[in-house]
């Protein structure tokens, strides 16, 4: 059976493709975006593992919104008001997933930042939809770049991670939130905030999320696989009820609900009183890993530039030249994985000379030591 | 926003949506597909449950294709050969939207059976494919008109439901088996057989999968929501390699793997040694309450007729006329809710006026007084 057209172009994620290979023996990884598994917070979730056994409740049919109790309480969490709706989803990946299949005619147009989240990629490509680009600055997407683009091209949707962007790291100013709220509105384009690393700051202070300058205008995606575990596949899309019932009547077919046991599992998890201290001893951790992968990085060299970055799990290490993919390659024979810029640029970016020489580094899963080993390492294959 | 051109006419499931009034206060349901929640394996999972907590590996990310352990399990249980694969998917309701979205173009043509399961058909309106629909007869699908169809029209794939089929609980004969599995390989059509109620047999002998006669032709989906529990949202899809492995791509986008804490627990619940047994009294309380609903059904006199099945969940109580959906919301109003005939039919079919008047009674939820008590309400409503 021959697969459908449109998708014959669609590879495997590089990233989780090469994932096996950076398990190997020795392999010290800082390609995927894992959150380090030492500190997941197994004793918060003690309690709420042990009970399961005496909720078969749980283990029912569940309504496809999600468990009603955790819908609840992401409500009063997220202030969410009347006109807004949750849905809890397979993984934040599955809500984006939601959204392209809900609205996204063929063809339509949405605009990512370049570089951009490689999952995004794919699902927008999957949609078949017609991917923008608009170049990141320091302080977020260029806006001259992106009011040309959206007065130029009829946009559906802008898909962005504000805070501490994957790849790059980087989190925008409050001027440029207020700007592409502004430019949302005043072009009827719909904001798609993805949040995953928005807790995981270890320095600076908070910036009001995009979203709360156009709630009408938003939808928000929220990962708990950063803050609680990925391996429990749970996120939350939050927006507008009509666009959020709509994008549950897709979700219904797409797989009923998403697992009840582990929507209990979450809510003590989230609102047990030793959640919040959790939370700061895991913004600690990460901030002391990227200290020390800072520090080892800026002994690279010139050439070898980074962003500061203040939370979220990634480092944009820019290099020379060479090709990306060829060095990665080498990396890894050399006992370190890291991932080339190239896969989170589009087709058209890369062949508009665009695509900068880059890695994203991981800081959140390795070690001290192992960071400064890896570096060791990269320093060798540069 | 506008949803995409394509779901206008997508509706949300009558059965899905009905759930909350059929769980109003003093309804006795026969609407939905649950399972019995008295009878949930709670003991035989309490084990895997209480150690979650001691295996913080389970809740790192996972492979996209499922819990290796699980994988390997499957495996031997389904005594897959070396040219097949599986996927564990969230629910096998994902797996059936996936063989959708991963090989079905815009206008290919599918076929099922008529009446067929809502949820196939909500997942082939999404894909935007064109459903034929072949008759149901006693003993499965009319293989006359199967075999015009596959003759006059270029068919990717069927879709059925062989054992206990939903909605109607028929299941097909040995002959019909062999003659679907040789049609499909004659015609190249690939057969997506379904297959969540084979294990709840309580009478007669299993016969062989049809899968069985055209493997290297065939996809299988097994879902763990009836012997295991729904909540957990687990399902396997199982075919030739490359198939799977194009499904996998498909799916990474989709939700990049599903619970891997789940995974586990549904492992060690099927591998447990009570397993077995608790699977042999989940048939004899489903065979009991089908003994029970079908004498109760006999009262209701002539005209009110339903074949008699030997296991899963479901009677197709045909009626003697009168709108289906009119009468189904008269029954909720006496206190009992029952899915119409006409949501199991494509529009096409209820147009050309195959439709037939009857309704889809669940029997594995109620017990033995309420579904007493549901027939006289029934009586009362006819």
């Amino acid at each position: 059976m021959k697969i459908a057209t449109h998708l014959e172009r669609i590879q495997p994620s590089y990233i989780r493709e090469i994932l096996s290979d950076a398990n190997a023996e020795g392999v010290i990884s800082l390609a995927g975006g894992l959150p380090s598994s030492d500190h997941f917070p197994m004793a918060l979730m003690s309690e709420a593992l042990q009970s399961l056994v005496n909720t078969p409740a749980l283990f029912q049919y569940g309504e496809t919104a999600g468990y009603r109790p955790l819908l609840d309480y992401f409500h009063q969490l997220y202030q969410l008001n009347d006109q807004q709706r949750g849905i809890v989803c397979t993984g934040s990946q599955q809500g984006l997933d939601l959204i392209a299949r809900t609205f996204l005619n063929v063809g339509d147009s949405v605009v990512v930042e370049s570089p951009s989240y490689l999952g995004a990629l794919q699902v927008f490509g999957i949609a078949q939809a017609r991917i923008e680009t608009v170049e990141q600055t320091s302080t977020g997407p260029d806006l001259d770049e992106l009011e040309t683009l959206l007065r130029q091209k009829p946009i559906k949707l802008f898909y962005t991670v504000p805070d501490f962007h994957n790849p790059t790291g980087i989190c925008w100013s409050l001027d440029t939130r207020k700007a592409v709220a502004t430019l949302c509105q005043r072009h009827g384009v719909v904001l798609v905030e993805d949040a995953p690393y928005r807790e995981l700051r270890f320095s600076g202070e908070a910036l009001p999320m995009v979203s709360s300058f156009c709630p009408e205008q938003s939808l928000v995606l929220r990962s708990f696989s950063k803050v609680a575990t990925p391996g429990m596949r749970l996120g939350l899309l939050t927006g507008p009820a009509p666009w959020v019932e709509s994008i549950a009547i897709v979700k219904q077919a797409a797989d009923l609900h998403s697992s009840q046991p582990m929507q209990a599992v979450l809510l003590k998890l989230l609102s047990h009183i030793g959640f919040t201290e959790h939370l700061g001893s895991l913004c600690a951790l990460y901030g002391a890993r990227y200290e020390q992968l800072s520090q080892r990085l800026q002994q690279l060299g010139d050439g070898y530039e980074f962003c500061a970055v203040q939370g979220g799990m990634f480092v944009w290490l820019k290099v020379p030249g060479g090709d990306p993919m060829a060095i990665a390659k080498a990396a890894l024979e050399n006992g370190v994985a890291i991932v080339p810029s190239t896969v989170f640029y589009t087709l058209g970016a890369i062949n508009e000379g665009k695509a900068e020489s880059a890695f994203r580094l991981n800081f959140s899963h390795a070690h001290h030591e192992q960071l400064a080993t890896a570096v060791e390492r990269l320093k060798a294959t540069f």
